[in-house]
């Protein structure tokens, strides 16, 4: 626990509770919170909204110092999420989960596999105002600048009416803070990487393959969420943990199966 | 390779390579498809849309008795299917992604955890049609009868028009064939687990947690999914790789946020 005000923040993310991005987060909401500190004991970006079923978890205590800091969890950020609200806090009324700050972007597809990204969805399972953030770059992130920027979004933000099952996706340009020119309201962009697998042979005469991919941005438009930080905006998508197509449902539903009977 | 018809299928799971449901569903799919089988070599159920990015990827042979079945590889659901595709595939065309057959259900919130759903979304993310299948009983599943189901699916589903970046989530009620009463097309419901931790004691006299839960079935309606496998039916939710929340959205445009420079 750090700070001491009313509202009760628990933070976790996916690069481990001693990256450097969780550390800023962290002193900058004890400005206007309680902070509580739930993480990875290492780093487990891209393990998607996985959870551990067959192992158990074990929660251990991480000092800066002779400060505590938080707890080190050996599990994923949705790990993190529960057990930080249902053990660590015992169920206590948390009023937002931030998950971050992420050392780069979590923008178009990459929300799919984001370990930060599913810490607030865990978040928003539990129905509590859940907020990812990113800042865009993973060799020069800047970390000042996203955490300010949290600061300001809680601050404004209405956490009274935040919608249950819903998140905020929040990426932010990697630049300081005065250069940021302000906020852009966006959708979940179709921005991915092309894969592609280079073959090697291990030492033992096996093939294995290394997973390598380039980006393809092919999804323009004022409200893709790589457009507004690509020119200097910090991108808010609003995220939800339902993944219906609504629109392929309308398609589907005039097809003979589902109205007969078998 | 099974079978040697036109269409190619690739085949992927969360149980493991050696569960009883890939192997019902491949030999079932090999009636009318070239099956090719890329799954993990140990069960990695509930890892989320996981993907390995920090070790290298190895597929090794399996064989049933002396005839060749699939490759196991050391990740994930959605490791599989981009290393089925893009590696031992070598980017020929896929005709179709089947994710299963579960054992298990995948409805409501499942769909966030599961690593069945992943490997059909992220066929969704390589644009090849996709289905996840699931047969609704982790102690008593029917693998024949979700295989018949998959197959008819296959057979009257329009793959050449099948919306990019979609999938489908199948659950088949673990009855025999015979009993099922058809198909609803439905949505992903709100089902999901009420979490709680149990503590214990290591020998070493640390705490540690192993996470249980009740299911919360409260989101009633025709079109919920897990009320239609409860009544005997399959259940059909098409679903997404894009998250924006349209709702949401809608209440935060008007936000004083998005509508003035910072």
């Amino acid at each position: 626990m750090i700070g001491d005000e009313n509202m009760r923040v628990l933070i976790t993310n996916d690069d481990g509770i001693m990256a450097e991005g969780i550390a800023i987060l962290a002193r900058e909401m004890s400005k206007i919170a309680e902070v509580h500190v739930v993480a990875p004991d290492v780093e487990r970006s891209a393990t998607g909204h996985a959870i551990t079923i067959r192992n158990p978890l074990w929660a251990k205590d991480v000092k800066f110092g002779d400060e505590f800091f938080g707890y080190a969890v050996n599990g994923t950020p949705a790990d993190c999420v529960k057990l930080g609200v249902q053990a660590i806090l015992k169920n206590k009324k948390v009023d937002l989960v931030l998950s971050g700050i992420n050392k780069g972007a979590n923008l178009g597809t990459d929300v799919m596999y984001s370990g930060t990204v599913s810490g607030a969805l865990e978040g928003a399972m539990l129905e509590i105002p859940s907020i990812a953030i990113s800042s865009c770059s993973n060799s020069q992130p800047n970390f000042s600048s996203a955490a300010k920027i949290t600061l300001e979004l809680v601050k404004k933000m209405d956490l009274e009416n935040f919608p249950k099952f819903s998140a905020l996706n929040v990426n932010v340009p990697p630049t300081s803070y005065d250069e940021i020119k302000g906020y852009k309201l966006t959708r979940q962009s179709k921005r991915r990487f092309q894969d592609f697998f280079e073959a090697r042979k291990d030492p033992f005469g096996n093939t294995y393959y290394w997973m390598l991919g380039e980006i393809i941005e092919d999804d323009p438009g004022e409200d893709a969420d790589y457009y507004a930080v690509e020119n200097g905006y910090v991108s808010v998508t609003p995220i939800t943990i339902f993944y219906t197509d609504s629109k392929f449902m309308k398609t589907l539903k005039d097809h003979p199966f589902f109205n007969s009977e078998n």
